[in-house]
């Protein structure tokens, strides 16, 4: 029996873009699987040997089927296995002996949910690991490699491409493909159904498809990803070759059910997802209508300079201003024009058209289109603009205003892509007429400009664009993710510190913390109260108490004659209302006023590794749910970006003269944060909640530490 | 001269759907409007008498053209006008003279931006208002009456249906009806062009459109609302027979500025109108590429009972996911099933359904589509159920899985539309093959169930019709908005009332108010503190100062030992610092610690008339933005509405016991403000900011209030 290899990337290469394919449990009948795998490999193209088996023996299509697994020749690249979960052992075991490189499992019958389910998944995967045979699935709609015909999805007249698309969900692959069609998106150049993933899963998908040069975009949609740290790790080092557009699944709370059922996966919560995956570079989309056209577009145009803005050039006023709402919607800036530009535009354009960034042309482009691709080479010209974005009807002025525009919209295409091409410039054309496959358009799109119909799709692209374009420019500043931090924290094992305790681990990390003290007595208290002279706060110190407030542990606005009594209350009501509580002593804070309440955490994720939180605190941060995350360590750039996610990150650098506390001070805070839990590694979770700023101090006023036994 | 005619609901119909039309500017060249207005016409079927007028005479597709407008007949419901602006007016009188009930003009030049956009602006009011003849323009691209061929738009082929579109701006027609047919949904009622809006308006083609029962749903784009409160009042009117959805452009910084070059519209900050809109019944939309289809669904299929929720009907997990996961952020709920219901549901799709909603066939009706519409029917006996949304690749079950599934899908089809009709449970269709037009998709779509390809579009149209159905349930319990509200206060007549003045009117009004004395000497600021014997705020009462923190006007936690001091400072730090400010005292009101800070406003908007807004108030306001609007007076249910719609409204009745205020207390306050806006009328703008609540107490601290002079 051979020994499992280690992951091989031309082991799995053969399994995604298969020379050799064997059909197990091929059938006669035309509505089984076993009989049109053979016919979708034959209409797809597939050049390759097809050995249909069969214990029976049969024949369909041409081919006689092979009556066992044995006597398939040495070295098949992949077998389709169309039978019941239950054989699916044996089988693979049989494959094993022959070297097949890979299986893709359709069946179902794996649930984590059922006895059988269980034990049949633990056998696959011991099998895959000892005899060193790769498994797609089960429970998989199959993998397709378009160009080569390698069509085991059964899907009939894939069109061809370069988008590659993965997922856990037969019907997102349908629709991701319907969408591309209905909006004349590129084709697809492979598609992986991962299914149960009891063997390959997202993180090595994601790899070796970014190794292939003739990807060009990588469409995934997932369902919680059970290796979540791994495939950061591989996205971020994917992301740097090859864009990666992402769609969760079961964000919300009956989504959740939903896929728990369904794949048996639960996804982290979106918030964090959302930080994680943008940080390792990957596009994340929110509708699942975007998928397959923001894939489409990363995989052919240029991604946009960081430094620069978009300019949208349109013939309609309101399109113009659609397009401006849609930008400002999703967060896109609109580039500022140098003097010069307008000048030259408006000796192209005329008196009437806006030349202020939106540009209205104003009509004057309806009766001479090739005007929109010389108002582009200006454009293109000038340092500000980093795309540019034609909105309206374009493309179509030959069927609204005049047929004998026709040829003219052609060659307009033709230097528009040119343009394009010569300049690195993203271009974009929004056009009502868009979903018409006229033969100008189709032009842009082979050439990289890609034609949308709605406005909100187009600007989304953009956004996308812009996205890449930032993250690949700064990628030298980015944390490098590795998979290796996975280690989660493990609840039963965890032990809440208590809060002088929590307080002397991160100032012996030297992170700021406001003043305070630990007082072992009512006198210790009074003294230490009259000590900072101001009003303090007083709160029981014990591991054994989670939630102080609840059982009488915490006085406020105590002052020097206060304190004494406040001691005695305190340790009254806390024996009271936690017998048996040891408690060491009252935490003494004086009590600082601040307009701003921040939050700060950090904990091990079991999806995604260390994490550390960023955003509004206090007693409102449920309501307000102002956070951002990013997994640790994190740069000083990830951390400002953390910042620049949310809404009180804002009052940073100056608001109202209330806090000279700095985006940078935050961002270093952060950055210390995320070195704090990946080099403390018994440290399980760390809550700062509030945080106040005094001056320009950063002072966490309650501290919560759990670490790991 | 005739005297101008009041309103005539029957001129306008004759203008709208004109049995007689005129082309002023007639021309027999092919590439100009004159001549293709003449074509449009006849290719699309108009059969009433068409003259063309040309001072030159002529001849155009067998018409020879009248060389004077006197030479019309009496009483032609509507000429088109191709005429350049300078001509208007003299052609306007001419049509006036015999007769013509209105005109579209398509000239442009009359902006308010040159002197003779001004001039010529002014005079074609002024001939419509005295002559009596309706204007529809200048600056636009045309109307239409689809049904009868009326087609003075010049777009060819338009599709006949029930949905009319009213928008200043002619591309954005152009991109409903093209986003209208790639979705195939219903076709064109009518189109008005309404452009420069120098006579007819937004509100007067919303009632007027809404009195016409072959109208089944208007959608409406608009650039800024020139008499806002007016359209209030029509569109409240309107939705109660006629479903209206509305998509705003110019709601940005930069789009505001396009929208003011392009129509000279400025449109009301975004969740103004939102908040207003929504009031008057009007489905708002934030994407233009959703106007269509929303329109489209709204004009056809049922809506909601309002106290129901949506059950998802899918045939795949991944897309189930998604549409929870959509209707989540959509802010939709699901239904939850009766333990009856899954029982039957379990019997008909067998053991690997998943049956709580959403609910997951899990393959059981890839060969028996029919179990979809049994499915259906036992969903729609359960009194939890208001629609249903099925889900995956219904329709396309004959391309995917077997052609011999064709005709099952086509009575499928047929079986869920007489459920639709029977039972007034609207159902939709989520399918990854409803771009092709499939006829059991088309025999869905003329039942009024909409078939759409996009999760995300499909549950917007669900939650339109749940917000249709929840506004036509609850109409007796809304205001009813009068267009007269619409007195705006005019800034430079307006008055800073000193905050003991403001405060003495609320507490007139019955309205309450945290506790407050002024003081006016040192003697008696110590009084007062030493009376409310807690740490108070000291604030300077002049109605000269607006900003009374920024002139050390303001002293925090005063104690009585410190209530002289704190006088005297703040005397001498206003008088240095705004000298000749008269100041009448100090108010002196005890420091109330609250978790939160609301505020409450109101004020006369120069769009939408009187207003009132809730919110989260303090230092963080605009960081937060989390406020509503809507105009007064208003409802209790709008209250409560209001409150719902933001984060800070679910701190009432009841977060972590930190306050007893419930929205009832909240929405009844709201009503109040309302109502002393209303019949106040001097009352030009109110600031509660901010609102603290003790106890079951709502306690206003600040009070800000301007009167008009």
């Amino acid at each position: 029996m051979p020994v499992k290899k280690t992951a091989d990337p031309e082991q799995l290469k053969r399994v995604l873009q298969p020379g050799s394919v064997a059909i197990v449990g091929a059938s006669e009948d035309p509505s089984k699987r076993g009989y049109q795998a053979i016919g979708s490999l034959q209409s797809s193209g597939f050049t390759g040997p097809v050995y249909p088996v069969n214990p029976k023996g049969g024949f369909a299509k041409g081919l006689n089927f092979l009556t066992a697994i044995a006597d398939l020749p040495i070295g098949v690249d992949v077998a389709v296995i169309a039978v019941p979960a239950a054989a699916i052992p044996r089988v693979l075991n049989d494959l094993a002996d022959v070297e097949v490189a890979g299986a893709v499992v359709l069946a179902d019958g794996f649930t984590s949910t059922t006895e059988s389910g269980r034990r049949l998944s633990a056998e696959v995967q011991e099998i895959s690991r000892t005899r060193g045979i790769r498994v797609v699935g089960p429970n998989t709609s199959g993998i397709a490699h378009v160009a080569s015909g390698a069509n085991l999805v059964g899907l009939p007249d894939i069109p061809s491409g370069p988008v590659s698309i993965v997922t856990q969900s037969g019907n997102m692959f349908l629709s991701v493909v319907a969408d591309g069609q209905a909006s004349n998106a590129p084709g697809i150049h492979s598609y992986i159904g991962l299914g149960n993933q009891l063997d390959l899963g997202y993180a090595e998908c994601i790899s070796a498809l970014a190794a292939d040069p003739s990807v060009k975009a990588i469409a995934v949609h997932c369902e919680g990803l059970w290796h979540g740290r791994e495939f950061l790790a591989a996205a971020s080092h994917a992301a740097r070759s090859t864009p990666i557009v992402m769609l969760q699944g079961g964000l919300s709370t009956a989504g959740r059910q939903t896929t728990l059922s369904h794949t048996g996966s639960v996804s982290a919560p979106a918030d964090v997802s959302a930080g994680v995956l943008r940080q390792a570079g990957v596009e994340l989309v929110h509708r699942s209508d975007e998928l397959a056209v923001v894939a489409g577009a990363l995989a052919t145009a240029a991604h946009m300079n960081p430094n620069r803005q978009t300019v949208i050039l349109s013939d309609g006023g309101g399109h113009a201003a659609l397009a401006a709402d849609a930008m400002d919607m999703q967060g896109l800036a609109l580039a500022e024009l140098n003097t010069a530009t307008r000048d030259e535009l408006g000796e192209l354009l005329g008196q009437s058209a806006a030349l202020a960034n939106p540009i209205d042309v104003a009509g004057a482009t309806d009766a001479n289109p090739m005007l929109l691709a010389e108002c582009a080479e200006v454009l293109a010209k000038d340092p500000h603009v980093g795309a540019i974005h034609i909105i309206g009807l374009y493309g179509g002025y030959h069927l609204r205003f005049d047929s004998r525009l026709h040829d003219e919209e052609l060659r307009t295409s033709e230097r528009l892509v040119r343009l394009a091409q010569t300049t690195e410039i993203p271009i974009m054309v929004q056009s009502c007429y868009a979903h018409q496959g006229l033969d100008n358009h189709e032009t842009l799109r082979r050439g990289g400009i890609p034609v949308l119909s709605s406005i909100d799709q187009s600007v989304r692209v953009m956004r996308a664009l812009s996205q890449r374009g930032m993250w690949l420019g700064t990628r030298d500043e980015r944390s490098v993710l590795q998979a290796s931090s996975t280690t989660t924290n493990k609840e039963p094992d965890s032990l809440l510190l208590d809060e002088a305790h929590g307080r002397e681990l991160l100032s012996q990390a030297g992170l700021p913390m406001a003043p305070w003290a630990l007082a072992t007595s009512a006198a210790e208290a009074i003294d230490a109260v009259n000590a900072f002279d101001v009003p303090c706060a007083l709160k029981v110190v014990s591991a054994d108490v989670a939630h102080k407030s609840d059982i009488g542990g915490v006085k406020l606005h105590v002052n020097g004659s206060g304190a004494g009594p406040a001691w005695d209350e305190i340790m009254a009501s806390v024996t009271s209302r936690c017998p048996g509580a040891e408690i060491r002593g009252v935490l003494v804070t004086p009590v600082i006023r601040s307009s701003f309440e921040f939050l700060v955490g950090a904990r091990r994720d079991p999806t995604f590794g260390p994490l550390v939180t960023f955003g509004a605190g206090g007693v409102l941060v449920e309501i307000s749910k102002d956070v951002s995350f990013r997994a640790a360590p994190l740069t000083r750039r990830e951390a400002h970006e953390m910042i620049a996610e949310t809404a009180i990150g804002n009052v940073l650098d100056g608001y109202r003269g209330l806090t000279t506390v700095t985006k940078s001070q935050m961002a270093d805070f952060l950055v210390s944060i995320g070195q704090f839990l990946t080099t403390e590694s018994q440290i399980a979770e760390l809550d700062l909640n509030p945080i106040v700023t005094a001056g320009d101090k950063i002072l966490p006023l309650d501290v919560r530490v759990i670490t790991s036994r």
